[in-house]
Parts: structure tokens; sequence; C-alpha cells
């Protein structure tokens, strides 16, 4: 198979792209994202149908935040844009005429580092994004690691802390409260809050009070060597860096893979999250180690991963 | 290929076992655990030659305690036997004269029970193991998940408690130092200090001190509804089955299967265990759930499953 | 001295009482809260004319929910009524004409308590507060401890989970997140959406749904024996006990006393509080154990006690 | 009264020393720490009576770790020197004839630090000892808080991480397995075991392994920048802060003193102490701030303490 198209679902905008078997974007075109569940699906379609109409695909390969079934066929469960068991395979290929894949963006995500990005030369790799929350991919012997329901692989909410931090899911104590852009910015708030003599230059960043730090404001600030952002980087990567290791203790790759925003900070985040792996890896003597890889594809891994999903059928 | 034998380490004797192609166990022989790391290799190929000149078998399989390589072939730590690095698989090939597979000894228990025990018509199974530990084992499509290295479903280790309970292996919080039997009987003697007046039957069952309380005394005050016994139960049902719902959200296996020394107790144990599990199971009204069922295989499935991958090659 | 007057500044309405010197209200006025912080130094006024114009009285005590400076003169944080270092006492004394004291609502009802209550015949004795949040009160040796700066005994705040639930002081893990009417209402809400089939008299007596559970549904569950109303009483005591375990080993009173909406569900609740008192009491062989006692003056207490505080100058 | 006599008990010594008004130890004589409990009384007596033979005093403190009851008068539960309700008082009064106090010797050393050393000019005081363990001393209103039964100020074994370390009292997560001269061991080790590469200095500084790292090698090495002792002294500096916070919650002092072998240190261990003390103390925009001052008197301060005391009657 050829050209194929890959669909990233964003809060703001839906993007659809003809990928080549290289995994490079030919053509891309993008539709702001609807407010309502029926409202995505027809804007899709549409921007499936404006990137085709320009370069021909053969295939559709769409990553949705969510619960994927093992068809991928259904989103059974996706918050943002309030599906509930969406047929969304049997919408989109009714309407395009295209055969069409669904796959959970996390997943499409980690698909695309494997195959086209940091990924490259290892069979098992386990990737996390952190973006405003945590996702994450497994691939295994080369092979994207569903699970029996299509569900595997949701990192954000194995619980890290018993009685922790309320989470959108329900639960408490989830890994994305305590790794993830969301946890940065609560992490900076709170010291600049408690400290404010120590965040001099975070707050001048932003509007001068605690709340008004934005994530961007803490990455500036680290970079300035803020010590509250610095502090704040460094308690992400502490959660973070744990996290491999039990994911080290479970799946056993040869590669992490870090992607999203957060990992746009290269080795100012990478290196502490190194740290903190190797500081709680168990049995780190008597066993080869993961390499932990900064992400290559930045955005476009969830768009390329999809579509070359659906290439592979 | 026909009959094979499986070799199972304990902490007081060697087990060599021949196991024909349904996981029957046709015939066996068992040594003394010697104390020396090279004394175990020879006790075990002591074992398999009695076994094998009775009942004559193909291949050999041995269950270790501890991290075994990619290969199959060394224990790169086994802590109870104090193996380092050690070749296992060449030695006992080299004295014996048939192929030998070496496991994991909780994957090979996990295979057996995959096979010929509680997983069958499964094909993505998760299991774990509560004896002394809490050991573990998984299948995915089928197959054993060894990891790229080898040393993958080490669940014992993954950190359920930031800044926890001291662990042999050098961390804290791990899984195994909250679910295992040693757990339990921690549980109890320390509710049986606390309020004495509680624990009478628990108590009564041992030497009168929360120090004599045994494995066996909690499990038996259980059934006699000693209110400390039942309580212990619960607190480690309250933690095996939270961990569960963490598995669920890694791997995703249609079932859990539990076995080990705690799970001879069956429901007593087991329906804690399904309430913790579907109490913390994240998205649970979204998604298929997981059956937990009980090992079928008791003490066998390590010796068995060990039989059945040397059989596999 | 004779009659005097406590305040007590309720959410939605302000009450005054004349007290005498045996703790008895003689006479009540109380007017709505209003909505701004000057609006609510009006309204005490005039309750206070209104039931001094009945029932003169020698002095007035004021219990307000915050911090109340070493002087007991000036607010210097009250979030409900949004004052800020506002100098209650003199601003009532001009108005008035009677000699004012300010006291934190918790700690006034502890020393109602003290004197009237359960905590007599006790000289030393430790008083939680158990309603919305989680509020607290100590008396050593007949004397309310203040603290050198006035903000002492302010337990909802300790932190007893590191990492632990957001509080709205800006901390995490404040014990008024794990054991307060709040958090009772949160495990009910959980445990509901988890497992709904163990929780079905209980979303019966709300609207159905796990949101729709209201604090009286807890108790009225509870006492109807549903497992997950059982179950959330359970983990509060659990948490409430605990935390006076740790009460014990800093101030070692020779009476707990447990107030607030909550301990109106008496042994129910307070039973597996001591329980869990006693389970985690350190040292409990060999020293001699502070009784656990339900606080006896319901929602009189802080009034009670604040008009005694005045009384003793 | 003129002059007293302090007793301090230590693991190896028992020293007495005379000790004048002004808290200057004016004699001193010290035996070796027998095996038995009544072998520790003896040598009480032994000390003293040495000391005062050469400088006659009018009555004896004696500082002892463990539980003394409200009489000052006998020892609870002293783990060390293995006393049962030792009628310790009784004792040595009968064989030196001098009025005898007995106190907790954490007590005691915060009593001489309140008196004479780094808590002059306070009257609300809490102390810490940072030594092998936790101990703690409050003082409130210039006296000694010594709780209904004499076990107050039990600060090492407040619980702050549920479910957390093993402590000798039975217990879970006590304070003083996060903060003490023993966890900033513990730190050490396990942070040289999983990243020896950082602690090059520290290990240099032992036996070169994990294992054989002491507590001053811990201090020499973070002097010298070394990466894992420095970050050891921060780890003990989090939960002594975010402790010392909770205290402030709970006894409100305008001064904590923090001593015992790791405050020698000094800024080194205070600074960052006191760093995380404003990051934990609750409303710490509302309120005036206790101090965190240094201890002044070292190892004197139980010995002068309890002369002090005994001075005081």
């Amino acid at each position: 198979m050829g050209l194929t198209i890959g669909v990233d679902i964003g809060g703001t905008k839906i993007a659809a792209g003809v990928v080549d078997e290289e995994g490079s974007i030919i053509e891309t075109s993008t539709v702001p994202t609807p407010g309502t569940p029926e409202g995505v699906v027809d804007a899709i379609c549409a921007a499936v149908q404006e990137v085709t109409s320009a370069t021909p695909a053969e295939a559709v390969g769409i990553g949705a935040a969510g619960y994927v079934d093992d068809k991928r066929a259904t989103v059974l469960f996706a918050p943002n844009v309030n599906w509930r068991f969406e047929a969304l395979k049997d919408k989109v290929e009714q309407r395009i005429g295209l055969p069409v894949v669904v796959e959970n963006d996390a997943n499409a995500a980690a698909w695309g580092e494997y195959r086209f990005g940091a990924g490259q030369g290892h069979d098992d790799v386990v990737c996390i994004t952190l973006g405003t929350g945590l996702g994450g991919g497994v691939i295994i012997g080369g092979r994207l690691h569903r699970g029996r329901f299509g569900v595997a692989a949701e990192f954000g909410h194995i619980r890290v802390v018993p009685d922790g931090l309320l989470c959108g899911c329900g639960s408490q104590g989830c890994w994305e409260q305590y790794a993830s852009g969301r946890a940065l910015v609560r992490y900076a708030r709170q010291r600049a809050a408690a400290t404010p003599e120590s965040a001099a230059k975070l707050l001048a960043l932003g509007d001068g009070t605690p709340e008004g730090v934005q994530g961007r404001h803490v990455s500036e600030a680290a970079r300035q060597g803020d010590p509250v952002a610095v502090d704040s980087f460094r308690e992400l990567a502490r959660w973070a860096g744990s996290g491999l290791a039990d994911l080290a203790s479970l799946f056993d790759p040869s590669a992490f893979i870090v992607g999203g925003g957060v990992s746009d900070e290269g080795d100012l985040v990478l290196d502490p999250i190194r740290k903190s792996f190797r500081r709680w890896l168990v049995g780190s003597q008597w066993r080869p180690h993961a390499q932990v890889l900064a992400a290559q594809l930045g955005g476009r891994a969830g768009l390329v991963g999809a579509a070359d999903l659906a290439r592979q059928g």
C-alpha cells in the first residue's frame, strides 16, 4: 500500500495528513474541532475528503484520545469529544469509501515513533507522552500491544500514590497527576505561592501571581535558572523516572521514548528523568538497562503513526 | 515432542517431573536443595537424571526464582540460591545431554496455568503468584511475554507506596511488601499486637504471642471468623486488587489468575480481591472487565509450565 | 461575672446567645449571614444587640472560622467570610460597648465541651470537630492552648498523605481531606460509582446517581447496613483514629472529644474510630490510654464556649 | 537551690554532671553503660555519688530515652536499657539521699535549650533532636509540656507516610524513619547503590561500598559537594521541614530548635529545613512565622536540662 491518511483529533483543531511509506507528511488539511460528538465525526470526514481530493490515498487511520475497542472500530469512551460507544470506523468508511482503522492516540504516537522516530532499530519500545496528561503506548516484538479489549497501555491512570490526588477518571493518585504538563504547572504554582522569593523570574514571565503561571513560563524560567522552575522540573522528572522504572519491571523494553510537550525541553527534562529512572530501577546491577530517548517526531507522531497503522491494515 | 521434564527449585527441595502433552505429571523425583550455588546445579542434574532414567524424556525446562536472560540460558541473578550470571542451560545440557530451557519460575507457573489450568480458553492472561513474595507472568496473544532482556513481568517490585516499606531488592514500597504471604503475616501480627482482644482465635492457634503467628494460623483463624485474621486478608486483598487494576490499565488481559499459597483459601481471598479490583479499575463503565480466576494447578504450575516451555522449544 | 454572650458565625446564619455560668443558653437571636466582610460585622453587632436588649450581659465572645491573633482581637484570615486582618474586637466593642473576646471557632467549641460537655473532669483534652472540614482545639492543664501567635490546634491541615489530595489551603494531603464530612461523601460517591451493586440503599436515598449522594444519605444508609455506606464510615474512622493516635503522641491528653456533624452518628462512627486509634497508638502497652468520647453539646459547643471564654476574660 | 546534678544515659556511657544556675557544668563523672536493667541503675548511682562526693549538690535530674510517667518517677518503657515500669526515682533516692526527678531525655534536652541555649527569649518553643532517631520536647508558656500521662512530644512516632517504613516501635511510616541520622545514612546508601557514579567522594570516605557508608561520611562528603551526599541531606531536610510545618499547625511556637548530631552541620542542613518548612507551612501569608534555630548546647543539652528540671523541683 502506498499513501495513507492519518487523522489527529486535537482540542482546537482536527488535522488530516497524507503520509508516505517513509513516514513523511505529503499534504495536510485542518479544520476546527466542533463542540458536539457528531460534529467531530463530520469534521473528520471533511478534513479527510479535502486532503484526499488533492492527494488520493488508500486508507485512513484515526487517533482518538480514549478507549478504542479490540476491533479498532468503536471508540468506547472519549471524554474530550464526548463519545460513548461511537462506531467511528463504520461511520467514516461509509462516508469516505476508504478502509478505516481507529486507534488510541497515544498508541498511534508510539507507533509513529517506533516506525519513523526514536524507536527505529528497537523491537520492544515503551513510549510515554507527557502532554497535558500522560499517555502511553507499547510495542512488543514489533507489534503494537493493544490488549485483549483494546485498552492496554493506559499508563496515565496507574496508581502511584495511594489516597493521592483526585483524577478526572474518578480514581486517585494516578500517574498523570504527578507526571504531565498539568502537574508541572501545579508544582510551579504551589512552590511560587509558598516561596515567591525563589520564583522571581518565573513570576515575572506571567502576570506576577502564582495562578498566572503557565507551562511555557516554567520552561522559560527553568532555562534561566529560576530555582522554583528548576525544582518543578526536577519533581516532574522524579515521578516520570520512577514510573519508567516500574514499566521496566513490567514490560522490559530495550528503549523508552519520552514524548509530548514537556519533552520538548530535551535534556533539561530528559536527564533528570534518566537519573530518577536509574535511581529506582530494581535489580539494576543484574540486568541490561533500557535507553531513555527523546521522541523525534514532535506533534506529528500521532498522525504519522495512525497513517502507518492504516497502511499495515 | 512427547514427554518433557520440568524442574522446580524450591527453598528446601528441588523437584524434577516428567510431564506429558496434556500437562500431567507422569513421574517425579526430588532432592534436597543444597546450600551452595554449584551444589544446586549438581542437584538439578541429579534429579533430572533420576527421573529420566525411569521415564525417558526429550527436553528439560527449569524454573528459577530470579532474572533469566533473553536467551533463556543464563540466570542473571537468583538471590535464593546465590547465582550471579550462572550459565545454567550450558551446564545442564552438557551433563544431561538434553536440550534445556531456563525460565523465571513465575513465568513458568503462568505458562502452566495458561496451558493446562485456569487460563485455558484465554489468549491474554496475567498471572500473579502470592507466595512468600509476589511473582508474575504475562501471556500476550498466546505467547509468554519475556521482554527484550528476559526480565519482564517482575510485578513484585513495582512501587505502590512512595517512601514505603523497605524491600529485599533495595527499593521501597514494592507491591510484594503489601500483597504476599509475608505481608499477610505482618498484617496479622501488627493487628494482633495492637488489639489482642480482637485476635483471640488467631493467637490461640500459635504460641499466644503476635510474633508466633504464622501464615497457616491466619488462614485457619479467618475461616473461624477471627476479626483480626479476616481484616488481615481484607488488607491483603485491597492491595492485590488495586494492583490488578493497574495491570489491567497496562496489559489489558481477558483474565487474571491468582495463584500461590495465599490463593489456596479460594473465595475467602479471591472475593475481596475481586471487589478491590472493581473498586480501582479505571474506566470500568466503558470497558469489558477481565475475570479474576483462582489458579488451578497449585504448586505444580511451575514444574508443568517449565516442562511445556521446553516442549515448545 | 454572670451572663455573657456567645456568637457563632455560620455559613447561612449568625447566632448570638446569652449563656449563664452553667453553660445554659438563656436566650438567642439569629440573623442571616451577609455576603460581604463588613456586612458580617454589622450582622454580628445586630444579633448581639438584639439578644442583649432582652437579657443584659457583661461580655461577648465570638467564634470565627479562621486564624485569630494572639491578642484574641484580630481575625488574621477567615476564608468563609473573606476577612483579612480584620480588627473584629475593636469594631464590635466600639459599637456594643461590652468587652469582646475573639476566638477560633473550633477552639471555642473545644472549650465549651471541656467546661460543660464531654470534657468535664478532664484537665487535658484534645477535641476534633468533624464537620464539613476538620477543626481542633486543645486544653492543657485546664487552659486553652492558643499557641504563641494564636493559631495553634489547626489539626485539619497537618499532612497525613505526602503528595495527597489537594486542599483549599493550598497544601496537599491535609488531614481534613481524609477525615471530615466532605471526605465521607467523597468516599461514598467513589465507592457507589465503582460498585453500584453494593450501594443500592445508598443510591436510592438520593437521586440514584453517585453525584447525588449527600452526607445525610450516607448516615441513613449506614444505619440500614448498606455496604458502601458502612465502608465509607469505616474509611473515615480509619483516618480519624490514626490521626488521634498521632495527637496522643504529641499532646498526650486524658481524653479526646469527637464532635461535629459526623459524630452525631454516635457509636456507629465512634467505635471504629476507637478501634483505629488503638490500632495506631504507639507504645500502647506501656502507657495509659486516653478515652475517645463523643461530644455532648452538639452545635451549641462553639457559642457556649465563646461565651464562657468571654466570662473568663 | 544552687548546684544540681544532671544525668545523661547514653548507649555506651552514663554521664553525671554538677550544673550551676547558669547552666554551666562544674564537674562531671562518666561510667560505662552496663548491659542489664539493674546494672544501669547501679551505674547511675555510682556516677552521681562520684560527682557529688567532689562537688556536693542538692538534687538529681535524670534524662532517660523512653516513656516517663506523669509523676516523673517511673520509667514506663525504655527500650535501650530494657526498663519496664522501672521505679527509678525511688531507687535512686533511696541510695543517694537526694531528691530525684526523672524526665524523658528529649524533653530534658529541650528544656536545656530553652533555658540556656537557643530558646532563650522565647516562651513557646518546640525542639526536635535529630540523632540516631528523632526526639522532641515542647515548652508552652515557659513550662515543659509533659502531657497528662507524661508521654507527650513523642514526635518521632507520628505517622508521616501511611503504609510507610517499619519502625522499631511496631508502627509504620513514623517521622523518625524519614528524618533522623539513621534515615540520612539510608538515603545515602540507597542512592550510592543506585547511582555510584554520583557518589564517588562519598564512597571513597568509607570502604567503597554503599553498606560501608556512615553518617560522618555523608556529612564530610556533603561539605565536599558530593551529589549523592548533598541530595541525601536535601531529602532529610524535606521531611524535617514538612514535619515542622505540621508542628506549627499543632503547637504554634515562636521558635523551633533543631538539635542532635545531624544539626551539627549547621546551615548545611538548617537552610534546606527552613526552605522546606516555608514550603509546607499552611496559611503562611496570614500568620507570623516561627524561627527555625540551631541548637546551641550540643550533646550537653540533656544533662544540663535534667539538672535544671531537678532545680525547679
